[in-house]
């Protein structure tokens, strides 16, 4: 006998959990359609020299690799933006520009489970190739802000910056050289505390506790957006780079607006510095009000040249991931998510063990009207059906036996109220379909799925 | 500079192919849940003991297998099935049986690639866990029914057996134990032909050419549904396991036609041996009649015990697999997929640079009212644009400069006809939307996505 178990750092999804889950990509998908973003997908496995030192010697170190049975070294994806470059750089002639994607899939990383990490989780990418143009900057935020609300999160905040900013205020104090360790260094801000990003920061090359307190001025800076992008502008003034990233954050913020965000959900925070090396301009990350230390929920960003590795066309993006199992966390967390683990609300009991043609034909005529009914196989106990019924979360059972069906009725039992009703089977159950339908409505929403 | 490429056996999908592969398996959740099959997931990866032997010795040899970072020998799950037996024994007690599933998710075989076979393909699998009631077998029969009827495939023939019946013949000849070989010949009869299939059945211990002939007669039954089961049963006469194989059949018949299936979607054929070892009731092939050769697309079976190496408990089970990769081949044979490769059937050409904000409400406006819209992001040439739109396969564009916005327009542009009409912006752009409307529905569907 063999034990049977998952791996370390890897999760079964039970129907209650993978029905929230379906919900939520289902939303994703729709919404990233709704601006014209398409789904693409890529193999699980890729060359590794695909993968190779794509996304830092950690990442290296962490991909699942092995040696197929053609003697290829092979990797297991461990992330959606590599494959996109490798599969953008390949298909350029036919995909033509600009190339709007989404990609919903898993990646695979071995890392350190002990800070409650997984191995296996999914990716909700979206991303525009083929422009620099700001619109679509503006579109990636307000492509967020559409999820954030579609996933019925009122209280969410995206903050926004561009690399360029920190860029200018290095530059001007000719450290333009060190931006890779200053930004590691103000990435541990909230972690570490001033003195010792300010100590990290002399230690990676900044001359000064001096210069180094003036770097730190762009984490200080607080207000209303527009008196935060005034303040940055001083602190850039006189360089075209410091000024052009703000310039572009003030088009994105006005452009955001009349594209319907209410200003409350998008300030601009010039210390978030995610994407160390990678993103090149507008960065984002977004934090729901209600738990903002579970971290950001969709984060993101432009970058210069998706895949230069890969060809040598030019090819610039801009986009985001939600990290669809961050958010199921705090869903949970905040109560969202529901327990129901039925797919269908009706259960027609198999009440009478004669009369299987008729719950059959019962089932097909509730179906056609557009909701799913189970039909319990055995004739079991009733009891037995019934608490079956209630322990999956359904929400209407009905129960027909000799008597009723010579009545030409079935009863139909809500399963919140206990409360039986006898009904007309006549007109193809047009009348149990009217009262189905009446229950389900009348049940509040209790979460995901909704 | 790495040549972006694939590995051999393996896919990417673009998005035209993508979005239609999204509507099948939308199809397919839409009708696993409306007979109240619920999704589960489990990891790609299985510790390498849960995947060996289970699915015979040529699967061992196909999975992708290696040592993980931990030491921990593992493997690529080769079917949903393993998974699923691991996964019930390990959750029973908070499932709950009858448990019903459905697993739609992809798998991998290292497989010869010459026959034009890949590597990485899904499964749309759905099964019954826990009940030995014919019931469940009418409800897969149902559900394989509305699978292709909502896939828009009329023309299609699920040919059911029992693997009783066969084994019924062989207990009458005294060869029930020859039973694995003898399924292996008759599997290849259209194949090699019936000498050959004699010969091979000598070969595996049938005794006499007389013998298999006898044999060899169930391959031979045709007529109505009711003669072939008529037949069946003078060739098991007096054996109770053949007997009790056509009564089940007899039931699960009737029981599909109470449940809505046209008799001639549902042919007795006894001589399909699908699913040699592990199959041990109803087993189900599903051909489309326009392309028999292209094989089953949706196949299975009942089976006695579902995860015997995992759990003393006995879990009897039956169900189903749509092959979405075959089904997709047959679809694209049957010129039924659509080449849009847009997910949006709307463009708002960025036509003059000044007016971005106004494009972004407007699009705003337009998908309030659930149709997506794509807004180009540069203000290149309208030609460009619109041979853009043409290429991608959008239906409208919407072109507005300086002159209709003073106006209070914007031209709407059917991409069919060309015929670009000024609609109104005022009211939300109710005007434009209702025009949008009416050109997107007097489309004719051109196939999935439809």
């Amino acid at each position: 006998m063999i034990q049977p178990r998952t791996l370390k750092g890897f999760r079964d999804f039970l129907p209650a959990r993978m029905m929230a889950r379906e919900a939520i990509i289902d939303v994703a998908r729709h919404v990233y359609r709704s601006y014209g973003f398409a789904p693409i997908d890529t193999p699980v496995l890729e060359l590794f020299e695909i993968l190779d030192g794509k996304g830092g010697e950690e990442s290296d170190r962490l991909i699942y690799r092995f040696t197929d049975h053609g003697n290829r070294e092979v990797g297991m994806r461990f992330d959606l933006t590599v494959p996109l470059a490798r599969f953008v750089a390949q298909h350029s002639n036919e995909l033509g520009m600009p190339f709007k994607r989404y990609h919903i899939a898993k990646v695979w990383r071995g890392e350190n489970t002990h800070r409650g990490r997984y191995r296996e989780f999914t990716q909700c990418d979206f991303d525009t190739i083929g422009t620099t143009s700001v619109a679509s900057d503006i579109e990636m935020l307000l492509v967020i802000n559409d999820l954030m609300l579609a996933i019925d999160i009122e209280q969410f905040t995206m903050r926004v910056s561009h690399r360029e900013i920190l860029n200018g205020v290095l530059e001007k104090l000719d450290l333009l050289s060190k931006s890779a360790g200053v930004l590691r260094a103000i990435d541990k801000l909230a972690k570490i505390g001033r003195d010792k990003v300010i100590a990290e920061m002399v230690d990676c090359g900044v001359t000064s506790v001096v210069q180094a307190k003036e770097i730190l001025k762009i984490a200080d800076l607080s207000g209303s957006t527009g008196e935060i992008l005034d303040a940055a502008f001083k602190l850039v003034s006189g360089n075209e780079r410091g000024e052009a990233g703000i310039s572009q954050l003030r088009e994105i913020v006005q452009g955001t607006r009349a594209g319907g965000v209410r200003p409350e959900r998008l300030t601009v925070d010039v210390s978030i510095a995610r994407g160390l090396d990678y993103y090149t301009g507008t960065i984002v990350e977004t934090f729901l009000d209600e738990l903002p230390e579970i971290g950001s929920v969709c984060s993101g960003g432009r970058y210069d040249d998706l895949a230069g590795v890969y060809t040598k066309q030019q090819l610039p993006g801009i986009g985001a991931s939600l990290g669809l199992d961050r958010l199921m966390a705090a869903l949970e967390e905040m109560s969202k998510l529901s327990q129901s683990a039925t797919a269908a609300p009706v259960l027609i009991t198999f009440f009478d063990a004669n009369r299987l043609h008729e719950y059959l034909g019962l089932a097909r005529q509730i179906r056609a009207a557009g909701i799913g009914v189970e039909v319990y196989p055995n004739p079991t106990k009733l009891g037995q059906q019934l608490r079956f019924a209630d322990r999956r979360g359904f929400q209407v059972a009905i129960i027909a036996g000799d008597q009723e069906f010579e009545r030409g009725q079935c009863q139909v039992k809500d399963l919140r109220s206990s409360k039986a009703t006898d009904v007309s089977l006549q007109n193809d159950a047009a009348k149990v379909v009217e009262l189905i339908q009446k229950l389900i409505a009348s049940r509040e929403s209790r979460g995901w799925p909704g």
